[in-house]
């Protein structure tokens, strides 16, 4: 089988029509385009995410309605990773027939529910039957004013790197979802929080698209290393990051001691944060992280830098190691 | 299980929030929408479909190249079918671990060339694999001048209702493919070609927009029967239409004889014939055959009209009978 980034890859080869009003194609957290005849300085944000049973989540235990949620802000991320606000979206389901409709009905009701709390409005879809899992895929549009677009490819070396929040909780909330533990559910429920139900970073993410002080941004759903990697890769250059400094909750860090996983694997490789990952100029230290703190409340926090050499490095210890693609690959 | 119907119903009651910019919600072929600060006669179109592995498709007959150009061909359709045409395109693929990377680029080389046919860019998507069936969803943009945007709703008491093509050819290819006769599939290439490999009808419902003379519009997905019985619901009207008219291809009714099928039932509810539905004043008629056989070289046909009344009535042999819904419910 041929890996997820090669394929990938190869499509971006494979098609061959350029259309005029595309700004940028894939390879990035959304395309982005202008409409026709248009003279408006808002450019169009579209992106779009499959969720599969048994991949991407498990019906024993994902309620209804936080799936609903969830399959609502995963791809409203999307947008805000490019410093856009989220519009319309479209949702597809494919149902098996042991689907009862009082699930159909709480999961609309999270997902119209998620969607209305970020002013997105649901116009349109598809209802198929499926013979085997659930599938949830959604489309979502967003709009961003072209002077504040942020892309993945415009970190530069000597840049700062940021992330927004902890890393981990959710792919620890997976692993506690997965022992069946009542115990563990109810001891740290952020961690499973953070997996059933993860909150999209739509307002700190216009806000920093609109500083002008941030030279690339994405959300991270494959874990630190290979969202790192794509970020690097996109911009062409490295990062090295320092383990230190990689926020971990305190409930993840307790979790990992109950449960024997290391915290900051969970970090680099766990996937599903849905974190904002981005880079600003050295110069910029200060100034933006004053600015998030006075109008969100929020910490960031600053895990490394880039570099003007390929790969992702961490410094664990005072001792460096490549870590870039550590991450889940889908189809290998 | 609910009904497809009943739950697209309800999942317009449950969606609260109604975004400015939304012209067309959920009910039609496309979503229809207007872009902030834009002050273009143009509207933007977007459609989602989903072709799901052994509902949609089945990988014993379905050569990968004619699947990709059915992927892209039946969301196409949705934007000739607001008589738009189509700008850019996302695609989703859900894979299990048995396909091959073969396989998957024999099937984006006949997706992107379908696409490049109509000059539509794929700017994006998203890649996951499946533990069951293969899984593939687009998203399709188009464009549409405000004046010319074709609805579904606009269809008045004294239309007539026309078809732009054969109907029941792709329900019978479907038919000849389960039969997996050589000889069968050798005789009526016609019916399985409709089946496998369909052709969005773009400069036919452009041609039809422009005229002016065209009062609603769909495409045919399932079935006349169920595809007019909506055109009807959304304009507040009902139809009568004459099984005389309805047309049939010589391949189908030479099939029909052969495999024991009833020609007319699987023009009435078997689908996939992406041929344009569409009414117009009566005296609108000889203009509008007039207009598309020259501009097209193409026969239009006359299948009905539009009454005051509910429900779909078909004349057989003088006799008339309800047929509304009697195609293809995904959910039960």
């Amino acid at each position: 089988m041929i890996s997820e980034r090669d394929f990938i890859s190869q499509i971006r080869l494979t098609d061959i029509y350029k259309h005029r009003q595309v700004v940028k194609g894939i390879g990035d957290d959304c395309a982005v385009f202008r409409t026709t005849n248009s003279n408006s300085t808002q450019l169009a944000l579209v992106s779009t995410d499959t969720l599969m049973e048994g991949v991407h989540f498990d019906l024993n235990w994902h309620p209804p309605e936080a799936l609903g949620r969830k399959a609502a802000a995963v791809n409203i991320s999307d947008i805000a990773a490019m410093g856009g606000h989220p519009t319309i979206a479209l949702l597809s389901l494919a149902v098996p027939s042991s689907t009862t409709a009082g699930f159909l009905d709480l999961f609309i009701q999270g997902f119209t529910a998620s969607l209305a709390t970020h002013k997105v409005m649901l116009v349109g879809g598809d209802t198929v039957k499926s013979n085997s899992d659930l599938v949830l895929s959604v489309t979502i549009f967003g709009e961003v004013d072209e002077d504040r677009v942020l892309y993945r490819n415009g970190a530069r070396n000597g840049d700062l790197l940021w992330v927004s929040r902890h890393l981990g909780d959710a792919a620890m909330g997976l692993e506690i979802c997965r022992l069946k533990s009542d115990e563990y559910v109810k001891k740290w429920p952020g961690l499973v929080a953070a997996h059933l139900d993860p909150k999209p970073e739509v307002s700190l993410g216009e806000l920093l698209a609109k500083s002008g002080q941030v030279t690339a941004m994405m959300d991270m759903s494959d874990g630190l290393a290979t969202d790192l990697a794509h970020l690097c890769k996109e911009s062409g250059v490295g990062a090295k990051i320092n383990s230190d400094c990689i926020p971990l909750s305190t409930e993840l860090q307790g979790a990992a001691v109950a449960i024997e996983r290391d915290a900051l694997d969970l970090a680099l490789a766990g996937g599903e944060d849905y974190a904002l990952l981005f880079s600003t100029p050295a110069s910029a230290k200060h100034s933006i992280a004053k600015m998030v703190e006075k109008k969100l409340g929020r910490q960031l926090c600053c895990i490394g830098h880039i570099v003007d050499q390929d790969g992702v490095s961490l410094l664990v210890n005072g001792e460096e190691t490549k870590i870039e693609y550590k991450g889940y690959d889908h189809f290998t």
